[in-house]
């Protein structure tokens, strides 16, 4: 009697799944095992690394909670939240590029006027962004919701940070009815992704670094319009190049513009402060 | 500016692993990469399934203890654990071919006589496993060491059942000078792997059963050879065809004879039982 093959064991496993009942399950359980099959066969897997992968496994799962989630920290390193992201949102229209969520997004964040400062003095150098929402067609949105929120000078978020106020750095401003919207808020820097489990030690094995380049996130949306959820990435920031979620895309970075200008909540004296300009463009709803 | 395909946003994460220091484990993350994404591109990934894989894996992680481990369940049930038994362990000279080990291997088990019977008489009917352990060029093994274990007519090991005294239905057998061996035991029963997890769930939504096919459990070493971990399956046994996590080989099943004999503890008189043969052969040490 002759030994199993490989392929005689690929082919049993992935008939065992030609009468799965869902029809969409069937096509991903399949492509799945295939995948699974090629990678561990042509990097010929041995016990030992098949039992270094259970190990990583179950520490990302041990690690994870209500506030950590290891599993999307792996999903985002290797590049899989950004591919996801992709393929759920692009329309190839000329719609503003996506980029990841991220974990930092609150719902609810508190409203603000045109022209308001979302952050504190001590939250880093004053940054003025302006722009227009449009539609693909180039109508400028009226009312559009511009969603916005970023890390503070000592790269938390107000979520994770018990010195900061609820809401700091954080709101959501309205567009008028040319479509503008006018935000003040910090200049964004850079900040490492938790590196303290079994993601961070994978990156250090592989020789590299946990840093995100400095960006500040939008989610904006407007009835009849796609919602974009993306970063603005600062041109001169580091680690555009070597982002560790691979979230920039180069028509979201911009070159920042130092300028001196009456800020809002900083005296009536103008100061040495940033400026950029961007607009975001809405594919029709479907 | 054109917005970032798929292929781009693959080539820049390959990229980024070009100069992984360790070799092995760069073509491992580079493969891994490359599978991951040909996976959920091939599919179109959307959002919310990839949203529902990362709530399987926490899951998976958190039902995940010293006693229970989650992502072999999922490995043995996507038939990964074999194709890594494959891998590691198939020389090609006509070895006995070798399957699972399981969760369910003890170290130490209580050395027996030849002859001896392992199980109690609630443990099922008597069965009668007899033998030779030879080399791929036919020498017979003196002293090989075939260490047994197998579940209850409950479907449970002694490690899983409090009623079970520690030992009962395992021990380690020696062979002779002529390498035959001989062990007295009960015919096995199928049970189900353990599924109120996500794996379990995950088999109900493929249309899968949980159920392993009958089997006694072996691990045969000799100083100068390759030790086998297998398992002998009933011919007569259920799911065989079927069996979960794949473990059935043509070459392991044998068909139970039944006879009558003198059963060790079983009285003076012959009694109704099983009996098969098994030949085990060994590759030499590398």
């Amino acid at each position: 009697m002759t030994a199993m093959t490989r392929e005689e064991l690929r082919a049993r496993v992935l008939g065992r799944h030609d009468a799965v009942p869902d029809e969409r399950l069937r096509t991903i359980i399949t492509k799945l095992i295939e995948h699974l099959f090629a990678f561990a066969s042509e990097v010929d897997l041995s016990p030992a690394e098949w039992a270094a992968g259970i190990r990583f496994l179950t520490e990302a799962g041990h690690i994870t909670t209500d506030t950590r989630q290891e599993f999307v920290l792996l999903s985002d390193t290797l590049g899989l939240s950004m591919l996801v992201d992709l393929i759920g949102h692009a329309t190839g229209q000329g719609e503003t590029e996506s980029t990841v969520l991220g974990p930092f997004w609150v719902e609810g964040a508190p409203w603000r006027s045109a022209g308001e400062m979302i952050g504190r003095p001590e939250d880093g150098e004053p940054l003025h962004i302006t722009g227009v929402v449009r539609g693909v067609d180039g109508t400028p949105i009226a009312g559009a919701v511009l969603d916005t929120w970023q890390a503070a000078a000592n790269g938390c978020y107000d979520v994770q940070d018990p010195n900061q106020p609820k809401g700091n750095l954080r709101g959501r401003f309205r567009t008028d009815q040319a479509g503008h919207y006018d935000i003040w808020t910090t200049r964004p820097v850079p900040y490492p992704i938790p590196d303290d489990g079994p993601v961070g030690r994978m990156l250090a094995a592989l020789g590299r670094h946990p840093w995100r380049a400095p960006h500040v996130h939008f989610m904006v949306s407007a009835p009849g319009y796609q919602t974009v959820t993306t970063h603005i990435f600062d041109g001169d920031g580091e680690y555009l190049d070597s982002d560790t979620v691979f979230g920039v895309k180069p028509s979201l970075v911009r070159t920042l513009t130092r300028t001196e200008a009456v800020v809002p909540g900083r005296g009536d004296e103008p100061i040495s402060c940033y400026a950029l300009e961007f607009d975001f463009t809405l594919a029709p709803a479907e």
